[in-house]
């Protein structure tokens, strides 16, 4: 039975648009944001040195997002998170966003595990093995 | 047979992140504003009065994107747009992103014709008919 | 003898830039969610409906910021707001901006009391008195 | 004689807010982006190697602006820009932002030439020399 991450965002003034509601992109960050807060539970990091040279990071391959319902400045959102696919080197995490109970969006983002050289060229390498094992947790079964 | 709507768009340094590429939402943004270049080109703008009170807008139901490749500050995208479906109440457009000819990324959005009302509530309302019959030039067959 | 709103900000990757620090626009963004906080913490809100129509909100006619250090991701920013002037219908804000006793930034904002009406025209109008009386406890004697 | 820099920006839905304006944090990047348009212009940029490792960069220690009026989606924004202090480090910028002839907003921002290390921190260092006469074209004398 999968635990399921838990977070909450206030919309900010900056994150609304002319038509009085968050835009739609804050949803996007607001899911990295998540990710980075998940991460963090696990004692990570999304961007940690990597051998000599470079760093160890999670650039998206796939980032999507359905929008049910709008909110608006100072709505404060309830974030839930699992990984609905864990594979060797990249984790699928599923989000859902409500707000005072009512379905907002949902969205879904696939990160894969990368070494960042210096000269900003990625390759991708199995995900580090302790960091595997605290993933499990959150793997939904299919 | 289609026709494309090309747009461009230069990296800003803002865009930027600490993995020195093009933030993965910043394309999402640019997505956003090429819709809003090729409503331009139809003489048509994405926020118009509409009835007595409240506009006529797109708010977006849909987004997703999948990233092949990365950008850095100044880089100049080339981004093709296309409509994919014209719907009742909805439009999808579809989009490729290239930089110097390599594949960076693709995307998809679909946003619905709304009636925005003062309060901020949304409700879908059929195309009008003049913006209907300037969209079909980019209708892909599928 | 003045009370201190103090907040604090944890920087998000989305705030990074090509540089690897916080972007400084990120820093004004702080500013003005901090300056949010504040009225919350007053029982206020920055866009409140006003009269029959419009809103009673607070643009910016002056921003200013100085950098002394840089911070990365993940770094938590605390964050010191005082009213440095309590006008007629203005708020001066000043803020410090600190990391680990490490001096980052301060800054300053001035904003206005304005009545936003429907046409998106803005005129000031004096501060309501409850939320004078209220701003009172934030300003330093100068 | 000065030269002055011009350049334009079309006011982007995400930079909105909701009270139907160009959220003021725009102005600030719209800045940085006419500052990094002149650099071009001056066959430089704003990020390019240096040395055996890091980068030469403009992190900016002083931002100010004033707001005078607002703009709206798809607004059209004149930006002119002049140098109003050249340091042996330091550039001064300052900017006027119009609208149809409508005064909008004032600004200044102080960049100080820096060697950017890998490990991020930062050194300033003289203007190289042929960025600098390139520069004297745009100063303004007081």
């Amino acid at each position: 039975m999968a635990e399921v991450f838990q977070t909450t965002r206030r919309v900010e003034f900056r994150e609304t648009d002319a038509a009085g509601i968050a835009h739609f992109s804050a949803f996007l960050c607001y899911m990295e944001q998540a990710e980075h807060d998940l991460l963090r539970t696990l004692d990570w990091s999304v961007m940690i040195p990597h051998g000599e040279t470079g760093y160890l990071s999670w650039p998206r391959v796939h980032v999507e997002c359905d929008f049910q319902g709008t909110v608006q400045f100072e709505d404060i959102l309830d974030i839930s998170v699992v990984i609905s696919r864990l594979g060797g080197r990249s984790v699928t995490y599923s989000f859902q966003f409500t707000c005072r109970g009512r379905q907002i969006a949902s969205g879904k983002t696939i990160a894969v595990c990368c070494h960042v050289r210096t000269d900003r060229s990625l390759e991708s390498i199995d995900i580090p093995e302790p960091l595997r094992t605290r993933f499990e947790r959150y793997v939904v079964s299919e």
